[in-house]
């Protein structure tokens, strides 16, 4: 006997730039929303019956006119007006799962109307919300860092396939991923100036990352999470995937080139990957949060 | 108080190369191995001490290791030996996440020695072992496919924001990536032929695709996923993440040209998004094997 | 004194899937049109006037309509109907130049509207047209191929920063982009039957990576491109560009292991470029075919 | 009768980071190089006579060797650095290329070692030289801008396959991708400030971009060329190619809403691609600048 298990659709990236006009100064809000939603699904797997589906063209134009209708402010409270949205309106639809991504801008010069691509992270969040709770995570990904020296790797296990040497200095480097989930009141209901969290959170990691004098990069990954759990007291959970961006000293020896921590190689695969979440020891439950 | 949530850490992307020889006929195995440990890893976050810590270059020398000692046939015997290896070999490592991709070559033509690229779609597996316990998913990714008719959409939902019209002809596309979880005897003992199952899943999907007469993506991917339980005993979920490559017809009648299904215009984003799970009802607990 | 030098203007990746239908045999092409149009445009570089600019919106509904009106065969045929079109129809357009990458689709079992992209390769063409001369260059990309023997590296140049040492056994592997320019009348009558030719230059650089026993990557470039020439008399001249996507043997000596050429480490950056040009002694001139 | 053409080889993309200490104060280049050498290759070509064939390794380690010997200031003069070495020193090699990519990075807060990745844009070059005559572009891509206004596009060519209303005010964005040339004695002697001409010239991009009142994205490139040439007097030639990111503003009229400007889709493909040259009338010849 085969069953339909958890499902979910929706329509992904549709890229909307909200554009707002104060006289010359001009503002510009630049996203990509995907929608996904579940409920009442099982008949549209089984027969193919769309009479609980609303079309993800729908969803589609429902990111559009919204922008539109009540503008763009901070992508967690456009992501949760949506989700919103879609359980509150439509009876089959009983989960909405809203993820954005916000690329940055900053004034060209001292136009008010010209601007250029800023930053190179992204910034990102992700709603859910099942009629009676909500749940907001937010984040960024692609924050590259590098330290040149405060990083060590030592003490580790030899195995009969260890060959590395250990190292009291090493270059450190890695693309911060993280995201960081919200506490809330676990109804829906949120004060939080979601802007101000961000830059908060992403200052504390930057600190975090230049100051921890670093034994190993899973210290380094715990400190950036304790970090933000301390400066921003709405967040309960941290998650952080860290690439290990390995910069290889080169051997110029056979020159007759010492290199004193000067030339490095930066290498692309294999890289190390550490994973892992720090959070308050009374976080409320995740729910769904992380789906 | 905050404490240290689930963590893992491992070398990603090892992209190692099997050539085997058998006189003049040479065989060869291409693979992107990442492996992720996780144990007794609470003091390397908290103080950096890596006493417990089997580094990410020894798990990339492992790989190579095992490449020439115990060769590679199927990837998902070679992920269930890498992931018992560390978790038996190491007292600090609990449990251990191996995932593989590979590439598929053929023969260029008669050559023994000299190959081609083959195939748009990547094989892949996941293997976990916690010491007692094993599971495996199998599966591909971007396998694109695409059928000119036999789909229609139509009887949604109509809210405010619905223009979509309705169709009864349309060209359904999408880039299949599915999964597969393996019953086994959930001791970590498999009696699979591996390579022979993969076929049988991939032709199953690629005939429901086909045969499918849809009247909804859903319905499309409850069908492959149905289809691959029903020719793949020892298979007990499926799980498939299908975009919706629209393929708009393109309007000609600025032209005076009619347009009966001939001219689309193939877009990039926004895209629908299809995922969903079909599973046995007796499947056992899937415990990690989704992670 | 500025002055504007050599421009173009036009409408890229214009994404055409065009749908043949036979009965229950249906077929389709799946194109990635650009247009670049060049011409009477000083004025609109200088002032804005755009009297002499046909928009690209009107470019990429030409692709369109002429998919329709015309059917599509062989990309050469297509590029070169557009190409005309152009620089025929508009008195300010004297240079047209149209780029097609034609993705390649095989059916899906034995039905007659079910298709998978197969192949991993892209095909191309670039057609240029004056007016009164037509040229063309067909091509393809990302023919990724290896050969486990029979390739060697010696007798190199050794100078101050030479450690490579030297091997008469190793793996070769390349992603084969090829552009092979067709001699025609000079005209823009071309008597060629373009998909053949495609197979057989296709399959003559197969044969020749395969069949060269190498000492360098350069050598096998020249039977590459000289293997063309041979096969297709209607070409004057091939364009090769070979990454050298290293394969390193992997020293497993520190694990008591040997490595006789059977585990390689599959390097992404850097890699060996080579580039070079086979033609026939008394190919015309290419006049703009390569731009 | 078959010849061998132009040809070149090197070693692509060699990822060199170079790390500066003064006292805590540290200071870091990140490099991409590609170096491509050409000269007595026919025979490697003709037969795998690797006597004249510096290989690419050997350059791979020169780079690196001079990254520590000479350190790295502005990418122009390593890649002039380098290109000068390898004709000078080998025999067989007349002509060398040299291409860089530079990556931005600014300090993580108030740490002397602490680095965060800045900028979307990447900083270029491009180095030849022959022996006796050197030729330097520099350049950048993916500087992304976009104006909410002071943009129309009317005026055009309507042929019977337009379909394009005219605007009297849009959104324009493109990503500059620019290159510069510089006039130099033609001797391969320098006396530029490259970090102060390269700051000066993507100022002035970006100054033109936001100042012109742009009635065709042809125009804004000739005002962009053009401010380059005038603010930077070593330069000759500037050359631009934008893609023309299309922002179309979205119909909410089915959701009886008005759309003043206010929300647009930012497409990914077609686009439109502008290019073009803008250079003074007693530029030099460019040799082989551009190849």
């Amino acid at each position: 006997m085969v069953i339909l298990g958890p499902n979910r659709y929706g329509k992904a990236e549709t890229r909307v730039v909200r554009v707002t006009r104060h006289g010359d100064a001009h503002h510009i809000k630049d996203l990509n929303v995907s929608t996904a939603l579940s409920g009442d699904m099982t008949e549209v797997h089984l027969s193919g019956d769309n009479s609980a589906v609303l079309p993800t063209d729908s969803q589609k134009n429902t990111v559009n006119a919204f922008a539109k209708r009540h503008g763009v402010g901070a992508i967690e409270d456009f992501a949760l007006l949506l989700a919103r949205h879609f359980v509150d309106s439509q009876p089959t639809v009983h989960h909405a799962r809203v993820a954005i991504e916000e690329y940055a801008w900053e004034r060209n010069g001292a136009s008010g109307h010209s601007f250029v691509r800023s930053g190179r992270e992204t910034r990102t969040c992700v709603a859910h919300y099942d009629g009676s709770h909500a749940w907001v995570v937010s984040g960024l990904r692609d924050l590259v860092v590098l330290n040149t020296t405060d990083s060590e790797f030592w003490g580790f296990v030899k195995d009969e396939y260890t060959t590395l040497p250990e190292t009291r200095d090493r270059v450190l480097a890695t693309a911060v991923n993280a995201s960081w989930r919200h506490t809330g009141d676990g109804a829906g209901e949120w004060d939080c100036e979601w802007d101000k969290e961000y830059d908060t959170a992403r200052q504390a990691m930057l600190a975090a990352f230049a100051g921890t004098y670093s034994l190993s990069l899973q210290q380094t990954l715990y400190a950036m999470g304790s970090r933000v759990l301390a400066e921003c007291p709405g967040v309960c959970e941290v998650r952080l995937s860290l690439p290990n961006r390995h910069h290889f000293l080169v051997d110029l020896s056979p020159f007759g080139l010492a290199n004193d921590g000067e030339v490095f190689f930066a290498a692309d695969r294999p890289y190390g990957l550490i994973e892992g979440a720090v959070l308050r020891e009374d976080a409320p439950d995740a729910g769904p949060a992380w789906e």
